[in-house]
């Protein structure tokens, strides 16, 4: 079509007007599940040649979601071409089922591979028969076959070829989950993507479109279970009222093989149940729990279990009555072992009654507890013992407590990493975590081998993710922090993996397999954790965020009234330098871990220097390995921070041809507002930190154009997440 | 493709397999500008010969946005066919530009047209040019061009021919004005379709996608104006670091004609100007609201002005400084003045120190005020004299007040309607109260003559509508309800417009063109009002919602504070009988109409059923028209409603083969609901109401299965909208 115009200052000036289709936006609603037309012909060629027809064998409601799974993957991939228009072709089919429906033709050519299959694992393979190859799926349980056929889709969808396929994969963690800190007004506490997903109002009786997508994203990722409601509980959610409502998601879920776990507050006994306490050792408080949970199962027969914070930041707890952890959580895990529940108690502790460093509470609460709990208890300890930190020190407790199952807290919602408005990877996070060497059998024992449970034979292994999506559009806010999503769920199911490999399967998912795109954003997305912790806390520096909301730095807050809420109580900055002491000179946090970690720690010289402030008190004059003092050092990491954020702005403009434009264009906002913030970062720290250091800003930090009280000034009062 | 299955209990299945892409999936994010591929193929033949190339005059923003618009319509109407393929056509064009630019050989060929043509209207006219049409739309202003590229690509949408198309049409109201009560919190008052759209966090820096979708929406329909932010005002908004974010949304609107306006807390230079008093008459506050908004207009140069709620359920106002309204609203006005902003001034005003009826307050107090206010001060008055009741008879300061411009107030969020999850089309609502005769002026004064201005020439007129929007994904909840967005915009460019013509275009565009669909869903969408005034409020009851959230039945609800916050304030059920006695042996409401009006309405022979109770207390026993008595005709109303949902079920079950399904299964979902609330609604007045008029219910109404204890008991703590 042509278009005439534009007759203005006497020009008549000709365009070609080319029509192009909203629809070729794309809002990112899809997520990794784009399915797009597969772009390399001689690859579409080999899958459609390789996929004839489908043959599927069992009718639970998990093998059909398999087939309508295929049926959109394939779809899409195959952009609705009706490539085989054969009537029943014998040859070049796609077959799956769990082994004890499959033909045993097929069980008995998958034989070796399905019996290395552990759990939900499964088994892709190319086999011949008479002659003509077939592509076999299958696995021990029907969900197994679900994920044995999501990644099949995924196979397609990152162009891998068909040829010879022979994939074994199993989880090596029972429990991977989704913790939603959903309040039920849908507020999400730290939540930065709008609100919560569950529409509690319009339960049971609408299913919203989400809450399928939703299980359909997690199912392809291998997470299988999900705690609906905040930590921060509230009983109502216990109540028949709220319970048909959970019903229906978890009628919902179930086919995709998800889980639905409930936060129990602890004095829920007294507020739903009208009993004057909720001691864990009184007769009627057990009977009532006991009663609650079989009313639970009654509703929801596979029902995961519960996730309780107590005794933590003000909620209620056995301590309200004298009792203690143990106590408690057996006296849940009581009432839900008859019906194969599990309790997930959090070791997220630390007291205002307690002058002791906080980094070493919940240790000292929790490891002499250990072999305490009863078999279907398992501790939820976050990454590291102060709280979701850009960088942490790998928690104390892991490896600490061989008797007893310990799950992982990660956070993916980015409550300390600027929002959802700031481009960070944290599988890197997750990655660096679980590869560290706890050393409490000797060299090798990661955090990961902890977690998986090889290290000490655990009952339950788990891995729990604060989870990031909201009712915004895209899920995530950010397009690039659905990656954080689909990393945590590969982490979950294998914290062995690695987070370069998951970056690169997801760019193809999501964007393209185009090298051209992959290669640079697979560098930029891997540096972006680094990034965030040079522009935010550099140096082992922590928990320096503004008040409450945790938005923006505040490291001159020092006067809230639990001294452990204070930016001032962590950093510790004064004349002679900065940091905290948490070696045996100071708070002796260092004893807590392995002899071998604790020496390390103990010394400043071999103190890694991304945890140098975390475990020492350091003069501003001290040399770092780069031959900078502290000072210049920290200076020059703040601008190297936002250095690179100019870096992946550069980047990310050049990349405008492989992505569509509205991802595009979002993307480009994003990493703007991340600039803004990343120069605050620095401008306000360096501002209240030379303070103390009484020092000019080395060569090559930009200076601040705002002064420090303009940024002491700055209030947001309705930052999000609250 | 084939689809071999399903080998289970020795069967082999055959079935052809479809693939389903899941973008036939809609969602209705596209609301009614879905521009489907026209599927009458005569039509589309005589739409792309009548359009092979477009040529536009003028390079505002606004026609550029003109021309984005025709490219998103056509390329989906044409569904991207390069059909014309000319290097440089002259014939068959589509020609568009304002009056100013337009070129004179067109300018002349439709100078009888553009002569008729007021404000922002426009004209689309085939034309003969050298032997060869074209179309030509133009207009006095580049928004009057916008609008008639919108009509234009309705026209198409819903398949009128071309041929000698010949329209002109100008808007009969100068503010058509959504009301956002969304707060910065980003909860919205009275929202049931998720939160807030405006994400005050990542404003002013990230545009959102849907800014503009919102916008082009309310282009498309008219609507010039937005309140983004709650009449329960937070003066935080007029700040600087809001006002920065204010004006990222009024560029965004810009192009598509839509001013900004704000709602303005009354005591903000007490709360954010650091003065004493908010005092109207005083100096200071004087000279603090003159300096601001200079500062808005410094920021925004055609901010629309403010929307204020001033003494009114605990807002602020000039009477806590022993002022009027007259005295705040024309401080206001004069602040606004020089930059040609506007007050729009609520009169939603009623005392819990004034023992009188509240339907007389408002009346009362600002009747006295005609002609007292400044030019730019409009005041804004709810349809009814109580509060967006399912039905009201219309305000009585319609036509009371000739010398001051008043503005028509609707709720388009359901409030009062059973939340977004009831189907009620509310044009239809609108339209019998712009129809209602005031008399004011003699026979034929209706009141949309009063609101657009006609009857006492007023000098500015306006619409607003309280929106039903939210980050849902289809915008508000309920697919249909898109309806009432859609028609509250249409009515308030023409308040003259049928509603039922409204249905038939927007059911066109939203869905298909086929009439085995139009015919009975533009049906059961008319009768949808009533049919919520059956199940809800019968005969003139009103305000019998459950406290507070408004949701569900509370007819029994008698001991809040304030008196007229009670239900049984307002249906004064006792033995003898029911409803409200407005008549002069009453309240005397009746008294602030016209002679004619009151008249009809004092008696209770001549006043229409529909209102009885609303005037009337009425005995039980009291024979209706129908030979009913009261309170038979009322449990049949009730039942009447309950069968008309059930009714919709049935028809909206048999319309699945024209609906995609996605949304098919969301309507039918909401349905279900409606059914369930609406019997929730019959069993729970019927049961309340017995017990005054001791009667069994009459043949034909089901009983209730729950007694009245339980409807009593029930709670909703997390109900939306508070």
């Amino acid at each position: 079509m042509v278009l005439i115009s534009n007759r203005i200052f006497g020009l008549i000036l000709f365009f070609t007007f080319i029509f192009t289709n909203i629809s070729f936006a794309n809002n990112g609603y899809d997520l990794w599940l784009q399915y797009k037309k597969v772009e390399n012909k001689q690859l579409l060629k080999e899958y459609t040649e390789n996929i004839q027809a489908i043959q599927f064998f069992g009718n639970s409601e998990t093998i059909k979601t398999a087939l309508k799974e295929l049926n959109i993957g394939l779809s899409g991939l195959f952009d609705n071409q009706n490539l085989f228009e054969n009537d029943s072709p014998k040859n070049h089919l796609l077959v799956f089922g769990s082994e004890s429906q499959l033909d045993t033709t097929y069980l008995n050519l998958i034989k070796t591979e399905l019996s290395k299959v552990k759990k939900d694992g499964f088994v892709i393979k190319q086999i011949q028969l008479n002659g003509n190859s077939q592509i076999v799926i299958s696995a021990k349980t029907d969900v197994g076959v679900l994920y044995g056929v999501f990644r099949f889709l995924r196979e397609l969808q990152i162009n891998n070829s068909l040829k010879d396929i022979n994939i074994v994969d199993s989880p090596k963690i029972d429990v991977r989950i989704l913790n939603h800190w959903d309040n039920l007004d849908r507020t999400v506490e730290r939540g930065y993507a709008g609100f919560s997903l569950w529409n509690w109002h319009t339960l049971p009786d609408y299913i919203d479109q989400r809450y399928i997508d939703y299980a359909r994203a997690n199912a392809s990722i291998g997470i299988n279970g999900t705690v609906l409601t905040n930590v921060n509980a509230n009983a109502l959610i216990l109540t028949p009222q709220y319970l048909e409502k959970v019903k229906a998601l978890a009628d919902v879920f179930r086919p995709y093989g998800i889980k639905v776990y409930l936060t129990a507050r602890f004095s829920a006994p007294i507020e739903i149940g009208g009993l004057k306490t909720a001691d864990p050792l009184d007769a009627d408080v057990i009977k009532w729990w006991k009663d609650k949970t079989a009313e639970i199962y009654n509703t929801i027969p596979d029902f995961g279990g519960f996730l309780v914070k107590a005794n933590s930041e003000g909620q209620p707890g056995p301590q309200n009555y004298g009792r203690n952890h143990v106590d408690g959580a057996n006296m849940m895990a009581e009432a839900l072992e008859p019906f194969g529940g599990i309790v997930m108690w959090r070791a997220f502790v630390y007291s205002e009654h307690d002058a002791t460093d906080r980094a070493k509470q919940a240790y000292s609460e929790f490891v002499p507890y250990d072999g305490k709990f009863k078999d279907n208890v398992i501790v939820q300890v976050k990454n590291g013992a102060i709280d979701f930190q850009p960088r942490e020190p790998f928690h104390p407790m892991f490896g600490a407590m061989p008797k007893t199952p310990l799950m992982m807290e990660f956070q993916i919602t980015q409550e300390y990493l600027g929002f959802s408005t700031h481009l960070v990877y944290l599988p890197k996070l997750y990655e660096e975590v679980f590869e560290t060497d706890t050393y409490r059998e000797g060299k090798g024992s990661t955090v990961a081998k902890v977690v998986d449970g090889s290290l000490h034979n655990k009952k339950i292994t788990g891995v729990a993710g604060v989870t990031n999506i909201g009712n915004d559009i895209n899920w995530t806010g950010h397009h690039f922090l659905q990656a954080n999503w689909y990393g945590f769920g590969r982490l979950a199911w294998n914290p062995h993996l690695k987070s370069e490999d998951i970056a690169d399967e997801w760019i193809r998912q999501t964007f393209t397999n185009d090298e051209n795109f992959i290669i640079p954003i697979k560098k930029m997305m891997i540096q972006s954790r680094e990034t965030v912790v040079n522009y935010m806390n550099p140096y082992g520096l922590h928990h320096i965020f503004d008040t409450g909301h945790h938005y923006g730095p505040g490291p001159w807050v020092g006067s809230l009234p639990r001294p452990e809420w204070n930016p001032t109580y962590y950093h510790k900055a004064d004349g002679f330098g900065l940091g905290f002491n948490r070696t045996k000179t100071g708070s002796n946090a260092t004893a807590q871990y392995a002899p071998e970690i604790a020496k390390m720690y103990n010394d400043i010289s071999t103190t890694p220097e991304k945890d140098l402030l975390w475990f020492h008190h350091v003069s501003w004059n001290h040399k770092l390995k780069n031959g900078y003092t502290l000072w210049d050092g920290m200076a020059l990491k703040y601008q190297e921070g936002v250095n690179e954020v100019e870096d992946m702005i550069s980047l990310w403009n050049s990349m405008e041809q492989y992505v569509d434009s509205q991802r595009f264009k979002e993307v480009k906002m994003m990493l703007n507002i991340q600039l803004k913030e990343a120069k605050w970062w620095r401008d306000a720290c360096l501002l209240y930190f030379q303070q103390f250091s009484k020092q000019d800003l080395p060569n090559g930090v930009e200076k601040s154009s705002n002064s420090l009280k303009e940024f002491q000034s700055m209030t947001f009062p309705f930052a999000p997440g609250r």
